[in-house]
């Protein structure tokens, strides 16, 4: 943090630095419509589909994983960079772009979320052979696939290790694993084809979705809007000599804000048991307990892009702000897979072994959260400290 | 542990201090064989079972955790300073009183783990208003119900609270809970009722067996042993002049031994999710895996009474030294806990629902095993610090 806090105020006082004017936001746009391109080419030579059905090959998920990148990014600094763009073009796209970042997500999110909870109904089921997992598809989107508590337990110090050791899970790159059940009981086995079945279901839809959307004249008119960028981005008139840093920092202050705002004391306590205390809650909604922290995750992202904007790929961003990310991400997993065991459980006559191991399995899957919970307040923590920003 | 090391091997050194013989042990175990004595005779006089099934009064109840608490004393005393008695006398008294104090413990055992599985489905429930319980019968023994994450929550520092802040959940008491459960979705109450009915009925069982032991010429046997007990102890020849505090240092390095040989890395490191690990097994057995902390916690409470002996009540122990025994306490009660969901959960013909919530409940406490785990770390952690005895 004092080191990006620097570089968003400071840069300019550097020795050969130009000055910092709507061009680099120009610039930056121009870059991420390429990408965006360019992975539109790709997805399409490599046949369509991202990972759907068995019919996708990796580059088309590399591709498709492209796409949501580019998406993501333009978004971001249209939001962010507001005052700096023609306001009418960038609200028209900003929207589409959303809509189709968000599309091409789903079928993402149902797979891995299959795959983190298979993953854990093994570990539960004190399996010694646990199945193999795409992880390395999830890093695109920097999600984490559930072990990284597991994972850390192979760190030697006494203390806590840093919440950068879960990220030598998503390392592991390996085929679609292979169904192993022998070894579960049979509620983990019936509980694993039931989320097979359901996620499977909705991940096929999603996929439809996708390429329905794809094939879209809605679809289309972004992809024009895309290819006009690449070559001209509409800035506001004043744009080319007003510092877009103010509302980069603007930015980050929003992030600071929604922190202060997170129970991080409560967080910072290992086992404050708060992350499942509406675990049996007659309400099936989602957690509201969560959303705060996915808002963070969001602002955090924004402010992440802001930073691309101004320092390019010079200046990657620090491994605190990284790990303060995943950390958010792998939080946003567990909420969500843990609803989806929630969801399967209400399932109508299912065996009462399948329920007892979806209760099992959410209340696992809640403990994560918490975990991520308390990782993301000891990245934050470090970030901050000897800064004097009180973020904490 | 650097306090007590000194006293165990230095207080010869007082200006005042006689020096230390068997005589130290006899008068200690005539202490506890009166307090024995009294015990039972109050618990005559209360009339009987302790607090069965609404015949036992409050008096009752305390008589037998007295009985139960000198029973133990005495039987540690016997083991930890065996060469110092009449070894035949010691090794026939000694399995009488363990199987006496195992006995009248059941039943107690029986209320505060249902106490601690009903508050637990309440705080996972989202209920606002957590029924009151009989925890404060719980201190006897240790037991410490359930919510001591959910307390720690209340403090306010960022770091990892002390657990000591735990035993303020041990200060309540109130009446037997009324049920209420108008808040609780039906799996959660249906899965509260099981376990009422369940725990109830080995409750009732276990009362009768206290009743039945208690009238049996078998107790008797015991009772008229502690008698002689109180005005007479059996030493070996040699006591007199010999030198308890070896045997107590003996039984201290028994205790670290314990302690070094678990996995106390791996439980300072919060979220290590591996209490859960076996969470699904198929194996219905109680955790390979708690054992070696439960072995630890009975080795911790003869160092503790071996204390006792060297000390009186003059010296009682380290505030650490009691909260890291507290913390095992609380690991074998939720240990405990766990093990009755996953029993409950495989009766038949329970409804899907029932089922999901004891799923629930069970990693739950499976989760408060960890907790525990680390709260034990950090206690002895605490400990030895300084001391350079290398237990951690």
């Amino acid at each position: 943090m004092a080191q990006q806090h620097h570089d968003l105020t400071d840069s300019a006082a550097g020795p050969a630095a130009p000055p910092v004017t709507g061009e680099a936001l120009a610039g930056y746009l121009r870059g991420q419509a390429t990408d965006f391109l360019r992975a539109l080419r790709l997805h399409r030579e490599t046949g369509g589909g991202p990972s759907g059905s068995g019919g996708g090959t990796a580059d088309a998920v590399d591709a498709a994983r492209a796409l949501r990148r580019s998406a993501r990014r333009i978004s971001a600094s249209l939001h962010t960079f507001r005052p700096l763009l023609d306001p009418g073009w960038s609200e028209e796209i900003r929207p589409e772009l959303a809509w189709l970042s968000g599309t091409l997500a789903l079928e993402h999110a149902c797979e891995s979320r299959l795959d983190r909870l298979l993953l854990a109904l093994h570990r539960l089921s004190g399996a010694t052979t646990v199945p193999t997992q795409t992880l390395g598809t999830n890093t695109g989107t920097g999600t984490n696939t559930g072990t990284g508590a597991g994972a850390a337990v192979s760190a030697t110090a006494a203390t806590a290790a840093p919440p950068t050791t879960t990220t030598t899970t998503t390392q592991r790159t390996a085929p679609r694993p292979t169904p192993d059940r022998g070894n579960l009981t049979v509620g983990a086995a019936k509980a694993g084809a039931l989320l097979d079945r359901q996620l499977t279901l909705a991940r096929t839809r999603a996929h439809s979705t996708a390429l329905q959307a794809l094939g879209s004249s809605r679809f289309h008119a972004v992809a024009d809007k895309v290819a006009v960028l690449a070559s001209e981005v509409p800035l506001a008139p004043h744009a080319a000599t007003t510092d877009p840093r103010p509302l980069a920092v603007a930015a980050e202050e929003r992030l600071t804000d929604a922190v202060a705002a997170l129970p991080l004391v409560t967080a910072g306590h290992p086992y404050n048991a708060e992350a499942l205390i509406h675990g049996l809650s007659p309400d099936p909604a989602p957690h509201p307990q969560d959303a705060p922290w996915h808002q963070v995750r969001l602002l955090l992202r924004l402010h992440r892009y802001a930073l691309e904007v101004l320092h390019g790929d010079d200046a990657p961003p620090g491994v605190r702000l990284l790990s303060a990310g995943q950390a958010l991400d792998r939080h946003r997993d567990a909420s969500e897979a843990a609803a989806a065991a929630a969801h399967a459980a209400r399932t109508p006559r299912i065996a009462p072994a399948t329920a007892y191991a979806l209760g099992v399995l959410h209340a696992d899957q809640r403990h994560e959260v918490e975990a991520a919970r308390y990782a993301f307040q000891r990245s934050w923590q470090k970030q901050t400290i000897g800064t004097g920003t009180g973020t904490s």
